[in-house]
Formats: structure tokens, sequence, C-alpha cells
């Protein structure tokens, strides 16, 4: 009987290991399997968490290139993959990485066949389609990261604008996590506050420069960060981890992750972020957030860009 | 030179005390100060909150029935008063718990000269109000817990229905921390969709009836508390430990605390709660939410309420 | 299939809803029930619980006057019972709390057949033993808080005393809870300084009168804690969810709990607290801490204090 | 008025960007600021970090290449420096980390006055004794990370072997953090057990070849992730996060931070770790931990080794 949740994560590249770092420090999992190809390293980022732990919540950490090390996890999480290098979009590593899925996917499946598929290589979209697809699993159970971390980016810049908490600021990026993302301005709330109406602490209003000029500098962050210092990683560390907690403690928690859209808005066989209800099943609903034209407009070009890089590939 | 916070408690009832405990779990401050009339009650509630400080992050935790014990404090809450007894209305406490402030709160001011107070004995928004005139102080830094509580029931409730992480619902209760009081539900929403439009899981829409249920069981339900255990603790315990937090850490956090209105939406000169963002140097500012039309005309009602309840006592 | 752990307190008293709140706060458990006989009351404070959700880990905490509520339970910590009244010595309660548990327990085993059972209720070394009688459990699935409070509350005294942070103490008492135990002075250390060598911050080392004024405050103070308010329910609350933690995540703690000791310094067939390593499983080893000469003694005659009560309960 | 608590990270590479990131998400200080001579690094970290805020406790979190960004920190941690690679001991480095601090300690005192210096920069103890010369400051202010890690190393291993909760060995390593550092097994204890008494879980004794081989591995550990991963910077990231915590909540903690001895068990004007009492003013006291015939010719000889260093830099 297993009695502890147990996590699996595929790579230990910048992005695996952050994940399994902020994991371990909140405490989102009694039990962490680390996996990649290259057996120094798995076994140096396990040394170095390990050695960590006396002062962290308690876990059990292991690692190896033998992808046994994830039989039997509760969520699997996918970071392994090509990366996206200085200037290139997400979309071009879509063949490299779709291809890794065709052989992995189905061996983790076969490994732990209760599993959640939590995706977050890039374009993340795209690879959270195909590993639906090469997995064999209902729909609910394969899902990726998508827009939570730039969901993120947008609270914490329009926090910063405001001069109130990021915690107060309710605001989500759906569509591609990548250039055609869709920030739905016309539901974001400060504090309860419509971003249309909110004024006060002596600041400029979210008008409609302030908000295109907060969009431009959420989609451009990804690439100055990448550039500065060859990788994100941190924020999505933390992203991954607050979606672990949600479906571990099985939360019901709105989250924007990308999974297939069944007639979302007319939206259908695409995976794309919306708002969605996570829990211990995985996706649990995918919420009807009222959309405004140009967001709908948006949004539909947002799936267009996603699936036609899904059908060149053959998928 | 003060290299940590001081947090002074006035009253070592079941408030007080859950104020205290919650505080300590989750390391809202580095330093407690019990003050009780009841010197044996008093040092008995410290000693058993020290009991526990293995478990605990670090704090210095004292008690007296000597107010000094509260010298320089940063923030003192006050939660010493006559209490709300089953069938009571909270106004039907005013005219004793004002009296209280009389020399208290000119005592405390003596004594922590920098300190902001925090009032959380009912009525809150009457004894806020006096707190304020007693002591002197600028209207920022004299603030009490109002409708916190309320907001985070109407969280819950909705939480339970809509079948969805409770710190995916945004929606405040504004107004008087009593009878009176207003749940904002034209600008609430739910994992970013406004209330109005919510539909899925399967569940009820949350239309007027349902509402009126949810706001009716908000309302009645620290009466059932009271009748049932005697008092309301463990939850404004948590929710005064939150405010303790935004302030301690400046953090800016939008909390629908009660404090003097200064012209929003037209009311002035009355304690009342309204969302509005905590700061170090206590309410930063009260934020203009939208209201309804009838939200407008129950906010209207409920300052006349706790102004009419402030002229009867003089103040 | 349970995809997340259920505690079960049984009896909702200031001890019951104590390790509730500090159990929630801390995010021990993602599914909490309460039970007591008075339902006006369980609702209560169920309730109150659920109000501050918004402020704590998600968990689904409910409450019923119907003992099925505890069914399916990871965990049953029972609190119930009479208690303690200020002059009455623990073992005063034996009879009355004994005879409570031969319903209850075979009831709870019923209904929660894998569960853990944990005694909170005193004389907790007499009813755990009898609870694992009328189980008919294995020993290590039934155990009891035992000195975890104890010796909380002796680590407190020295950290006090030495100016040093509680949690660089590492002091155990063993034995009864209650007036018989055994302070384990011989093996406890100071940021790894054994008592006996500590100097240093210019305070009085910890001869042999400091530490008979330590052992005198531990045991009085719990006397001094029910005079003062009536009760001890703070740290006993934060131990018990610290042992649940231990449990549920599979800790391989070291706690001194009380359990059913077979050969253990020579002592066998009664419950005392000792050392013992704590993990999903429960009781997984009783240590064998060298005790001296003093220190052993004092065992044997506690060892005798408690089996007199049991033998003379017919248990 | 400085309300909350502001450290600065000198250095934003892996180390400096761990322990922003982990104290960052264990909400250890308020306020962070990270310089880096590489304006491009140290804004994508700060970016980085700044964009999972909304999944931490709130901090505000800057960054610069200009130094003046460390203006009136609490508590500065240099990591900056030339680093260990494959094959050096961490000794090879000190010439030139001394010479760094030579203009960059006075530059800090000169914009932080009140700050304490914490050094994880490596040759930690060379360093810190060079930093501690430059600053003109008390001994007390200027200390570094030393062997907190070691320990931490040890005590996991310590664990793994007996299958107990890592929090539940208490182990120290003193002296030099490298080489010639000195496990104290002769006051280790576990679960209160001093080491040479452990039995159980069916476990081996902890017998010289098994603490020789333990010793082994930790000396050997920090090669092995340098070879595996290019650094270590996960567990030091939690270290340090664990010390400002410490200093900031001034805990009184007893943490093996290297300090300028002063007469210790007959050794000083050398840094070295020996366990230390630890608060909001630095290092409050060195404890006098009994140490075996042998640990003292070990600490001796460690003693030697470093102070040899130091003289050949003409310190």
């Amino acid at each position: 009987m297993a009695y502890v949740s147990k996590v699996a994560v595929v790579g230990a590249g910048a992005v695996g290991t952050a994940i399994a770092y902020a994991a371990q420090i909140r405490g989102a999992c009694r039990e962490l399997a680390l996996f990649d190809l290259n057996a120094a390293k798995v076994r140096a980022e396990v040394l170095d968490l390990n050695h960590g732990m006396q002062f962290t919540p308690m876990a059990r950490i292991t690692g190896s290139d033998d992808l046994a090390v994830c039989a039997d996890a509760d969520v699997i999480v996918i970071t392994a993959g090509a990366k996206q290098d200085p200037g290139q979009t997400r979309l071009d590593l879509a063949a490299a990485n779709v291809d890794m899925c065709r052989d992995l996917v189905p061996a983790l499946v076969a490994l732990a066949p209760e599993a959640l598929l939590l995706v977050v290589t890039n374009p993340v979209d795209v690879v959270t389609y195909a590993a639906l697809k090469f997995s064999g699993l209902p729909a609910h159970r394969v899902f990726g990261s998508g827009t939570v971390l730039d969901s993120s980016r947008l609270r914490f810049l329009i926090a910063e604008h405001t001069r109130v908490a990021v915690q107060n600021v309710h605001a989500y990026i759906a569509g591609e996590h990548g250039d055609s993302e869709v920030p739905l301005w016309s539901t974001a709330t400060i504090g309860g506050v419509p971003v249309k109406d909110w004024t006060g602490n002596g600041v400029r209003a979210l008008d409609e420069e302030v908000m295109a000029q907060i969009h431009h500098q959420v989609v451009s962050s990804a690439y100055e960060i990448i550039a500065g210092k060859g990788a994100t990683n941190l924020a999505i560390g933390l992203a991954v981890s607050r979606i672990l907690e949600a479906v571990l403690s099985d939360e019901h928690r709105v989250l924007p992750v990308t999974s297939r859209l069944d007639d979302v808005h007319g939206i259908s066989d695409v995976c794309l972020s919306m708002p969605s209800v996570v829990g211990r099943t995985g996706v649990e609903s995918v919420l009807a957030t009222p959309l405004s034209d140009s967001e709908m407009a948006q949004l539909t070009a947002s799936a267009e860009a996603v699936s036609a890089v899904a059908r060149s590939l053959g998928l």
C-alpha cells in the first residue's frame, strides 16, 4: 500500500531541479524521484537536494538514469527535451520534443499506470497534445504548466504598477504559452476592483497603453531572462510546485494549465491554457471565463497557431 | 534599537488567545505580549503558548496584568471588553466597550506612541471610531478587523457551493461587521469568473436565491457558533493574524478592515469596512470598489446604522 | 480510492479543537473529521474552523455527533473523556476514561479498520493500555501523546535558562505523563553540549539545584495552567499535530510517545513514554536510550505506578 | 525608520541565486537586494525571482550592478569570487578571493555601516578572517557559513544509515570548511541516544568503520557534486537562508558558523567553525563543546592549516 504521494520529475536540468528544490522546500510531496540520462548530473543534484534536508520538511529524494525510478508515481512531471536558446521561439522546439515523447510517454505510462502526466517541456501546448495522444490516457489526466507562469508574470507587473500585494491581483493569461498568449483583461481584478475601474495610490490608471506595455513585458521577459542567464527556471519551479500541491492535496484550485479543450468557447481538439479547476484526478473542469470580443478573437488565433504546429508535425 | 517587531494583545480571552496562538504558529511576529486584568489567566495562557514553542517558529511571548507589558509595541490589538452573549447583537455591546476605551486607549498610546491600534472588540466599527477619537492619532493608524472574517465566511460558503478552492473565491463583505453588512456580489469572482457568469461542475448557478441563502448563512453563522460554543474565536484568530502579517511585512494587502471613511462613495466620518490596502503604516488607502445601486443603498444604510449608535453614545 | 489522508478527532472539547486548529494551520492533513456527542458544539467548532480556511492550507473539515464521521480514517485521535479538574491528578480520571473506551474503541476499529489510534485522553498511559487491549490491534498501532508535551515544557524551560533557541535543546521526559515522570538529564544536550558541561552566556550552570527547579516547574505547570484557565490545550494541540505529521508523512521521527513496552530496560507490559521512532505504521521502534542509575530507578517506579492503576482497574 | 529587514547578496551566481530563492520561498526576509557585476545576469535573476512572487510570502527583490543596491542592509551575504573548479581544493581559491575583499568589504561597510557580514565565498574560513580584518568591525559582526553545510551533510548520512528523521540527528562538524574538518562524534546524538550507544531498527551500529565511511562521504561529496553539476548550490542556499533566519528573528540559534576564535579550547586568532549561538547581533557566543582527545588534536591541526594559508597571504 502506498501511504505517501510520489512525484517523478523527468529531466534534471535547470527547470527539473528548480521544481524539485521548490517542492522540497514547500513540502509539496513526501517522495520525489528525479530521472536524467546523465547519471553523474542526476546523482549530483540528488545529493545536493538531500544535503539540505535538515532545513526542510521530510522527503525521500532519489534519482537515477534508469527510467524505472519513476515507477508507481502519482504524478510525472516532464521537463526533458531540447531547451529554448536565445532568440528561438518556443515553437521552434516542437519537432524534437514531440519526437522525444513518442517512446518516453508510453514507457512512463507502463511504469506508472495510475499517474497524471504534467508536461513542462516547451512548446508546452504542442508537447502536451502529443503526450496525450501517445499516452492513450483520458484527457483530464494529461495537462501542462501552460500559462500559470505567464499569469504570475502578469500579476507581478500589475502589482508593481498599482503598489498592491501580488496576491491580490487576479488576472489570467490564456491561450498559447508563447507569443500568441492572451491576457484576459476584461475579467482581471485588483482587490476586487475591475482593472478598468482601478484608481488610487496616486498611480496612473491601467489604460490601454499601460495594459499594452505590461503585456509586452510579459511576453518579452522570458526572452530577456534567457538572454541574461541562459534559462528561466526559478519562477517555473515555483509554478509547477504549486500545480503539484493542487493535485496532491486535491485542492480544486483554479490554475491556467493547458489541456485539450472540448468546445470551450467553440474551440476543440487543441491543447491551450484556460483557467481550469485542478485536483487529484487532474483537470476537473475548464472554466467558461467570459471573454471580450477582442479576447475571443485573440484566443481563436492562438488556438489556430498551436493547431498549425501540431498538424505540421502530423499529430 | 528595536530589531524585531512587537505585537501587544489586550485581553487574554478566547479571541485574544486564539490570535496569539495563530500568530505564533504562523510566525507572524517575533515578540508578543499579552495583557489581561486576570493575572492567573494571562500567566496560564502564556505558559501554554510557550510550552508549544518547540513546534513553532521562534517567538518571545510574555504576559502580565500590568498594561506596561504593551510598551513600545508596533501594533496593539484590542480584544478586551464585554463579549456578545447568545441572542445579543453586536451593537448592544457598544456602550460598555466604548467606555472601556476612554482610559485604555490614551494609556496605550502613552506606552507605545508609535503603535498602530487594531481593534477587534465589538461592535468593532463603533469601538474603532471611539478608539480613534480617544487616541488623538491620525486616522490611518487606527483600524479594526471589520469584515475580514465575514468576507472569509462568505468565501467559504461560495467555495463549498461551487466546489472550488476557497483561495480562488474573491468576494468581499463591506459595511458594518454585523447585521447590516453588505456582500459585494457585483464584483465577486470565482477563479476570474464573475459570480453571475459562473456555471460548471454541475452545480446550481449562483442565482438570486442562492446568493440570498449564502448571505443569510454568513449573518446567522456567528449567532449559531455563539450558541454552540459560547464564542467565535478560531476564524477571527486567523483573520487577525493575517492582518498583522500584512502590517508587519508591509505587504500592501487588500483587506476589508474598518477605518474612518472620508468621502468613500460619499460616506464620511464613520468607521466602516471597505476593501483597503494595509501595510506598515496602517490603512494606506480605501479602494473605490464599484457598487451596484443596491449595494450603494445598503452601504448607505449600514453607515447610518453605525453612525446612529456612535451618535447615541455622544461620539 | 482514498487519495488523501484522513484524521478523525474524537472529542471537540478544548483539546480536540486545539488539535484541529493547529493541524489546519500547519497543513498537517487534508481531511479532518471531528466527533462529539454534543451536536451543537461540534457544528459550531467545525463552522469556526472552516471560516478560517481562506487563511490556511486547504483541508476538508467535517463534524458530527454520529461516530460514523470517523469512518476510514488513517489516524483516530482520542481526546474525549472526563477532564482533569483543578487539584485532581491524572490518575484520578482513570476509571471513567477506561470505561469509556470499552465500547468506543471497538466501534472505532470497526469503522476504520486500518487506522492507527492516538490516545490523548488522560491518564494517557493507562487509557492507551486499555485502548490497545479493547482494540485487538497490534501494539505498534495504538499509542498515546505521552510525554511529548512534558518534554516540550522541559525544553522550553532549559532554553529560557540558557538563552538558546528551544529548537537546539534536546531533552526528553520519559515514563508516566504525570507526577512520576522522569527527565532524562544524563543524555540531555544543548546545541550538542551535554547539559552537565553547559556554561556560557554568563548564566548559571545547570547544576542539581537548577535541574530540580526546572523539573519541579514542568510537573507543576500543568496544575498552574489548569488553575488559571481551566484546561491545558494550546501546547498539547501543537504536540499532537506534530505527532500526526510524523505519521502522515512517514517521517521516522523520534518522539516520546507512550506505547506498550516489551522488555525496554527490562520493563514490559505497561504503556509508558520512551523516545520512539514514529512513522506511517505507528511506533516503529522504542529507543534504548541509556539511563543513569537514578533514571533507571525512577523509570521502574513510574512503570510500577502506572501498572498499579491498570491492575486496579482489572486491565 | 526602517520597518523591515533588508538582506543584500553580493554575487548572483549559482550560490547567490539559490540563497535568494530559498530565502524568498521560506519568507526569510522582506527585502532582498542582489548585486552582480554582470548587469544582464542580475536583472535576469531578479525578474525570475519576482515572477514567482505570487507563490511565496511577500518580499521586495531588487538587483543591480551598482554596489549601492546594498545600502543600509541589515545583513550582507558575500558569495562573489572565483569558484571551486573540479579537482581544486577550497584553499587554492584563497589568494584571489582575499584580494577581492580588500576593496569590496570597506565599500560595503561604508554603504551599510550597521550590517552584519556573512561570508560564503570559499575558502570561507580564510575569507571571513580577511573580511573581518578589512572591515574594521568587531569580531561578532563578521562570520561565515562555515560547516553549517558540512554538518547538514553529516546528519543526512547518519539519518540515512539509521533510518531516523534527519531532524533528530544532532551532530556537528567543526574546524575548517574543507578537507581538515572535524566531525564531533563524541557528542553526536540520535534522538537523544549517543552515537556510540545507538542500536535498533536492525541496522549496523555506528562503529569506527561506519563513522569513517560517513566522514569520507561528507568530505568527498562536495567534489562529487562539483564534478556532476559544476557547483554546489542547493544545500548551501538553504543553509544560508537558515542562518539569515536565525539572525533576522534573533533566534539565539546554535549553528556551526565560522568566526574568529578567542581562546576556544586554546585556539585563538583564526576563523574556524564551532557550534555558536547566532542572533541579531551576530555571533553571540562560541560554545565550549567538549572534545575527545582525537577531536582536539584534529581541531588543532585544522586551525593550523587555515592559519598557514592566512599567514601565507600576509593576513
